[in-house]
């Protein structure tokens, strides 16, 4: 390593500490803070996000990567050297590109948005929340004008999370991907009755719930030596270092869905950090590479693994010996589907494996127009409800169970959404390569054994953080871009079987 | 507020919002991090460290201070903006004077020394500390030197934790102390069998510890909406922000005493924490004054207070309900004077409160003469144990249990164990006053009653955070500068009672 790298280096490490303090601020303010600490701990939230900026945007910065570069013409693409350089000139562009009142300006506005959406949306008052709204979404636009974008608007926002995605895939994928997905649903709903979660809405002492998914996660491969798990009302996985990435979840006495699939869910995202090349600690590639690959490993993980009838033929038993008076009448097969029910829900985060992406392809297709400025933020109830019952057959009681559902948009997390379901896609792809590569996985999970699977995921994907781009990940492991197929053979072959299609 | 002091104020807490984003890291790596974890956790912590400590000594900070000056030259002496600017430019002064050189230095070397007196604590094996123990003393006295002192250059590193107290004043208290406190100790010990504090360890159940430490922090006024308790191996409190003042604690299953009078003490500290003017909040005059101003807070809760035969009259029927197999037996008679034993212990930690300030005059005899040059190093298990046996009658048996027990050195803490003694002294005179002033405070406590004694330290001490010195507190409250005589009275008056002497 030169001299000029390792000055980068290092400088990029300080930088990364300062990130991590201000995730571990993050953490305890959902996990432990008392509530009088609330206000000392936005403001130190606030100092460390600015502190890290500038460091980050300091012309040295920029400096220090040409020197490095200057250093090291003929690393190769995929070397740590040639990677760490080209990651960090694009996020030192996409950070440097903004003006800081701007910045300032959509904190303010975003910070506002953000109570008085959760008022409107207790008050079902979608009105209260036009103004700031409009506030936010011009602010974007204004950012997304900084950032550039080669054809629509939206492309800049969507590239902050998934770096080099641009809107017109996405549209061609969810062009591709919404007919046979409507006909799956429409068939399965012409069954709908025939399967019942009612037995996962018995009783479920919450310390036993606590063991399974400890029992669980370690099974999986999440490492507790680095890492833990914790309560929090919204789930989520944190890393503060490579040896120290947490999850939490949430336990419902009288449902066992939510802490179930939510720790495997989140120790899918934990596993992935876990996995990060130890010759990137510390510095920026030390993480997911973006929100659509990290949310393949947590549905990966969820779904395919823990939907799986295989893995159940190997936890049910453990999980009956747990809870006896809850499960001891219940067969493998009537918990399987039960925990498989598609159900007509208003709510994505509460929406089954089938559904999930038409909620996304909605919100999808209205933020494209938004940006573009072709749907008046009035009128999106309206717009919202419309797209609702021409997708799902049904319409929204209430815009508190339409349009002001997600918490996104009043933060200023607009050109998000669809990482969600470019995740699913993800997910089915690589676990089909995994599985061309070692057809024993599903026999192994039945068997309670998950390591193939995760070190297949560690070699291919987990070691290079965030070294490639999503396409570049998915190209090299598959041989092909991002497609909804995969993921739609994986819906049709399940609940055909479920629903006996 | 003027706008030149508003800009101070601003910078001033920017920085309070670094040191505290590194008090997180510290607590939640002694409460919560994986093991894991430690290797990014002590760099995360460095960064911050340095950030702090540049932004404080940044030049900017004499321009501000000169500026804020200048724009209130008339402001009275005890007003917010006079005190901000007088402790901030000593805070300025201090961290400037040494050269980062020699702080880099100091800091590598007791991050050594650390682990080279734990390993030699442990195998009892003082000749392999004494290298990294004279390295880390030789620059603790270049360290003294740039700090300035007008004498010794010990007054130069005990202002560190007590500022403007001296080493010739420290001597003075305790020259005056230790006659009268070695003979009550040699009164209490030809008495020693008479008290026994067996029934201290018989079972109790931790969840039910957990439950009284509680109940018990409760009602002496620590607010757990802005604070909480955990457990960790060596407790401490730690304020992350006036509204979040943690405390943590220990629980042994054959052993009261610990989480009981732990529990009482680190919520001593941290009532003071909570007690701060919030017109200080965020600045970096709010916390505690000075390692002696909070240990008088701590001591006075746990002993005045918590070891008192009026506050368990309240507390003990409480006790024996939650623990009736092992207290149902025991008058309150025996559990007062079991709390109260006065034993010959090697160990300053586990040492009661007759003994107590014996085992910090021996180590501030030695540090004198340490930094004086006086004794050598490798001459101090010999000068420990010759000192001992003078003060306590009886010789340590090894270094573990002698010179090698304390962490302080090793971390480069040389001038800090007077304020523990301080801290005693501090506590009787405070006490002493506040019952001058609220006649009924006993009587409130038997009865479970502590807010007039905590409305009491608030308004006298707490809401003031660091706008005076000891000595100034002391003085206001008072009338008179510490000394050592009330704490004398209170032992006298305690131990004459408990052993009839």
């Amino acid at each position: 390593m030169g001299e000029k790298y390792q000055a980068l280096v290092h400088h990029l490490m300080d930088i990364r500490n300062v990130n991590r303090a201000e995730a571990l601020l993050g953490w305890d303010q959902q996990v432990n803070m008392p509530p009088g600490g609330s206000k000392a701990r936005a403001s130190q939230m606030a100092t460390l996000a600015r502190i890290g900026h500038e460091m980050l945007t300091d012309e040295q910065t920029d400096l220090m990567l040409k020197e490095a570069h200057l250093e090291n013409p003929d690393a190769p693409y995929d070397s740590d050297e040639a990677s760490m350089i080209r990651v960090v000139r694009e996020d030192y562009r996409e950070n440097t590109c903004i003006p800081s009142d701007l910045i300032a300006e959509h904190a303010e506005a975003t910070g506002l948005g953000h109570n008085i959406w959760k008022e409107a949306r207790v008050k079902n008052d979608f009105a209260s929340f036009v103004p700031i709204l409009k506030r936010i979404l011009d602010l974007t636009r204004r950012m997304a004008d900084y950032i550039g974008y080669p054809d629509h608007p939206y492309d800049a926002l969507l590239g902050q999370y998934e770096r080099g995605m641009t809107s017109k895939e996405v549209k061609r994928l969810f062009d591709e991907h919404k007919p046979p997905l409507v006909n799956l649903i429409a068939r399965i709903n012409a069954d709908d009755d025939r399967v019942s979660d009612d037995i996962l809405r018995r009783d479920y002492a919450i310390d036993k719930q606590e063991q399974i998914c400890v029992d669980i996660a370690t099974a999986l491969g999440y490492d507790f030596n680095r890492g833990r798990i914790d309560v929090a009302t919204h789930p989520f996985a944190m890393g503060l270092a490579q040896g120290d990435v947490r999850i939490t979840t949430r336990y419902n006495k009288n449902f066992l869905s939510p802490a179930l699939f939510g720790t495997m869910h989140e120790a899918g995202h934990a596993m992935y950090e876990q996995g990060v090349s130890p010759a990137l600690e510390g510095t920026p590639l030390s993480r997911g590479t973006s929100l659509g690959v990290h949310e393949s490993q947590s549905r990966m993980w969820e779904n395919m693994v823990g939907r799986s009838k295989g893995f159940w033929g190997w936890a049910f038993p453990k999980l009956q010996a747990m809870f006896p008076e809850s499960l001891s009448d219940v067969s493998l097969e009537t918990f399987y589907r039960a925990i498989n029910k598609v159900g007509q829900s208003y709510i994505r985060v509460e929406s089954d494996e089938a559904t999930y992406n038409l909620h996304i392809m909605l919100r999808f297709e209205l933020e494209l127009e938004m940006v573009a400025g072709n749907i008046p933020v009035e009128n999106l109830p309206k717009e919202w409800n419309e797209r609702f019952e021409a997708f799902f057959g049904i319409v929204p009681p209430t815009d508190t169970l339409g349009v002001l559902q997600d918490i996104h948009w009043s933060n200023g997390l607009i050109g998000y959404f669809p990482t969600y379901a470019l995740g699913n896609m993800l997910a089915a792809q690589y676990y089909k390569r995994a599985l061309e590569d070692h057809p024993q996985i599903p026999a192994e999970i039945a068997q309670g054994k998950f390591d193939t699977l995760l070190k297949w995921l560690n070699v291919n994907i987990h070691q290079h953080g965030r070294k490639f781009t999503s396409a570049e990940i998915t190209q090299r492991i598959t041989g092909e871009s991002i497609k909804s197929s995969e993921y739609m053979k994986y819906l049709d072959n399940k609940y055909t079987e479920i629903y006996g299609l």
